[in-house]
């Protein structure tokens, strides 16, 4: 039986052919793990997936410190160890067969200065672009991989709980952040999904905040974003609390936040745009009289990255279509008061109906055990 | 008195000027950072600083959502919100003054397809690399930078004591890397430079392995490499323990990582070629016969990235100067025995002489109380 590796290559393959494509050369570590199962961080060295469709070869390039795990991953074939004393682009030139027309890159993850050099390699090629094709492959998730997401949305929940019954008065949005972390370590994650955001007070309006030295206190909104990477897939999730007794004012923008959140997910089916989804979150917090205070799109896709495909904003009228995952997070940023974001992860099922795989209550809830 | 974000914009306008570059165009957030003080992640989203020398005027597009902390930065001036809804490329077009021949890029950060954006909004301009002028900017360290890097590597030594204090026979090398990260956190850094390094037994012989589910057995090496980053600036500091009772095998290995780490200190100063220092401890491993073993280059230089310039190849001939700050960590990788590698930082004083930031203890040490 076809590995679940050479189907993604062949699927490649079929999309360079249908493309005219000669030569694939894939580099984000990301796509060199969702075709290879090599999981690697390069940093500045070499990495990169050679398909030749005209030749039928594959190559895999690899730093040298690295090649003992690339030897163990299932779907690398034809490993080729670089050594930091070496110019990967000299052996590429030297391996690759001459004369391909068109080379497919990711044009999202090959910079300028890597394009000038491949111009030595290939100085008779025009460029096409690889990522849509990979995106769109990756779009449309397996159940095996839903599976994986599930698995790291399931983690971070634990997580969540811990950090629900762990906060208290006092303590400081890094020191919460600190016990995260670990938490999600000790469960088994690979590692966060994204930088943890834990916040307090009014500081919660800042939708990108990072923990800082600053105390939990009474009345605050405690506002943690967290997400883990869990054998290549990720999970991302946001709970707003309060600490003890939260105010009038409070509870209006968390109901609503709320309220927000749950059409989002009722709009959520394949056949509909992205924008309705989007559109119907908005309009929630706009007949409130907080539109201006959510200021960002309703969500994003994810999967191994923690941001893919779709962009879940009011201007993408693409259809969605079974196999996404997506989330739908409304906010109300208020700079006096604090923000409010309630995020949950989305699949929408082979029969195209939303299943929530987020299970995280959303009910408005005190810490500090008052 | 000129602040120092001001200072530095300064040295990039006059950088500009003497290569022609009318438009530069800052948009990875490290640079970013090192010119205004914001510190941003803004994923996919738009990120720039566009310094104009024909106008003298400078703006800083940022996501509307992290608006408010890019007004509480210091060097943040002619801030521009772009909105989730709005075409970043289309604002820039519409705000930037129209001409430009040069345009300044991060060729390195700029991606093919943000490039053929950007030829929609400089449609006749041809593009000039700013990456190794900034790269130069950031080469030589400040006395106030190597603080900040002292700062780093302090609160990592610290983590590294309470690491070799807590590993115990049987805790895996995961359980033993979320101690570690918790720890971190704690002690107030606000991230780890780079995914820790926390391998045990024949697995020290992966130079880029990742911590698993792998318990600590009695005569293991075990090999921590884990760095901080700390007010914008990192760490990266590698020991290797042994747990228990090293063999002669070991002990030779780490007698000759150890020698051949001293060697490389040794040769650093300014006035001699990179190249001298990788020579002059690979040197040291090859007459010990273990040539082969060693995988890789001497070391890299750091600062604000955990990767920078200097490469400390054999292969750079580069001549060193006062201000640059790098790693030493050779290595001897047996995939029988297993893995040493020893890392310090160093820094070399505006005398030319070299100062070594890191001073956790180097002699071979057993862990867990024998």
């Amino acid at each position: 039986m076809e590995s679940i590796w050479d189907n993604r290559k062949s699927r490649l393959l079929a999309h360079m052919k249908a493309a005219g494509i000669d030569v694939a050369l894939v580099t984000s570590p990301t796509n060199v793990y969702y075709l290879t199962d090599f999981a690697c961080h390069p940093h500045e060295r070499f990495l990169a997936l050679v398909l030749d469709a005209r030749a039928g070869t594959e190559s895999l390039y690899v730093p040298l410190l690295d090649e003992p795990a690339a030897r163990e991953s299932a779907g690398a074939v034809g490993i080729v160890p670089v050594a930091d004393t070496e110019d990967p682009y000299a052996l590429l030139k030297g391996r690759v067969q001459a004369g391909a027309r068109i080379v497919g890159v990711e044009k999202g993850a090959v910079s300028l200065a890597q394009a000038e050099r491949l111009g030595v390699v290939f100085p008779d090629s025009s460029y096409a672009d690889l990522e849509s094709g990979l995106l769109a492959m990756r779009l449309r998730k397996s159940e095996e991989e839903v599976a994986k997401i599930q698995r790291a949305v399931d983690l971070i929940e634990e997580v969540v709980a811990h950090a629900a019954a762990y906060a208290k008065e006092g303590m400081t949005e890094l020191e919460l952040a600190a016990e995260i972390e670990y938490r999600m370590r000790k469960l088994g994650a690979d590692r966060p999904a994204f930088e943890s955001i834990v916040l307090t007070g009014p500081r919660t309006a800042l939708p990108h905040g990072t923990p800082g030295p600053y105390p939990i206190q009474r009345g605050d909104f405690v506002l943690i974003d967290i997400g883990v990477q869990v054998d290549g897939y990720c999970s991302d999730i946001t709970r707003t609390f309060v600490m003890g007794e939260p105010s009038e004012a409070q509870r209006r923008i968390y109901e609503t936040v709320l309220a927000a959140n749950l059409a989002g997910i009722a709009a959520s089916r394949a056949g509909v745009p992205v924008a309705a989804v989007d559109r119907a979150a908005r309009q929630v917090i706009e007949e409130a009289g907080y539109g201006p205070l959510f200021t960002h799109r309703v969500g994003h896709g994810f999967g191994m990255d923690v941001h893919e495909q779709p962009s879940m904003s009011g201007q993408n009228e693409t259809v969605m279509a079974p196999g996404l995952v997506f989330t739908i997070e409304p906010g109300i940023y208020d700079p006096v008061i604090g923000g409010v974001r309630i995020e949950d992860d989305i699949y929408l099922n082979e029969d195209g109906t939303a299943r929530v795989l987020t299970r995280y209550p959303k009910a408005l809830t005190r810490l500090g055990g008052v």
